[in-house]
């Protein structure tokens, strides 16, 4: 929404007082996951992807989602490329490790207990996703190409999420560090 | 490609053997996962969901992502829904399960012993899966709606993994099954 200068009315979550699982947003998502999108027919719409392509196709420009077909394609395989080895592996490691999240390991409605192991394992996934991510930097200016794209978004989100869990970036890993030196100072970084 | 009656050679890769690893299929795609779809061009475009746009939008009929922006949006929120719920939870319970698996209990590159209490919790969260698709399809002749569509799909595949790790069906969830018995006698299904 920031990159595309939307202006929607947004309301807050409180997740670490489980707001989500309350009935007001059970009725908006009952899986009673985050984000949520009330559309002008009053209906909602929840999973992030599909909230980014019905607002790319409602507000074009700038595209974050390609202008081709083939652009569009090979956008949304580093999205979920970045998902699968980031976005998720950062969220294992987080979710079975943080003492806050106790017996909701899980996202959803669902209580699960952690598994120190499984937090373990995301941890390497992530120090793995970071040098993918590098190798990836070193012949593109963003993840997907030469343009800014919801590719760039997930994986700012994902090495955010690793520098809750203090997994920082390897040291030698300068493609990636350009890359993300650049992108979190975008101004839509942190709108 | 079935639903739509595309005609594409096929080639495939004996994941058994550990064909995905070698270097032929890893210049397609050096994550080691399959499908790819080659273009014309000759580049290669990998993970499923970026394939299906790809897909989509070279042969619109029938559409499998929907027609107007709000159906593709409640097909792509389906869609993830399901990965999320169903595919990835029944992936954990299958790869941190099977005897032909240990040490590759995560797709990809990299050797990761198996967790037996994420092949369990993978498990449960099936069974919470097949409950929430029964709800869903208690008013919905599909998954998204009143069209078939990729969350059918991803859905199928969700099922046809269940029944590998022998996760059946509640025996009380008739939607489920009533559904499942449509989808899968399609003529895509066994093709």
């Amino acid at each position: 929404m920031a990159e595309k200068g939307i202006e929607i009315e947004t309301v807050q979550v409180d997740l670490g007082s489980g707001e989500q699982f309350a009935d007001a947003y059970r009725e908006i998502n009952p899986d009673c996951v985050v984000p949520a999108l009330q559309l002008d027919d009053g209906s909602c719409l929840s999973e992030v992807i599909a909230i980014c392509h019905y607002l790319e196709a409602k507000h074009p420009e700038p595209a974050l989602l390609g202008t081709t077909d083939e652009e569009r394609a090979r956008i949304l395989m580093w999205n979920s490329k970045v998902e699968q080895q980031g976005l998720w592996a950062a969220a294992d490691a987080f979710r079975n490790a943080a003492k806050g999240l106790k017996g909701r390991a899980a996202t959803g409605i669902v209580s699960y207990a952690q598994i120190p192991e499984l937090a373990e394992r995301g941890r390497d996934r992530v120090e793995h996703f970071f040098r993918r991510m590098n190798g990836q930097l070193a012949s593109n200016e963003f993840v997907a190409g030469d343009r800014f794209s919801i590719a760039d978004i997930s994986a700012l989100v994902a090495a955010d999420f690793a520098s809750w869990i203090k997994l920082a970036m390897p040291e030698d890993a300068e493609n990636l560090k350009r890359w993300y030196e650049s992108v979190s100072s975008r101004p839509s970084a942190t709108a």
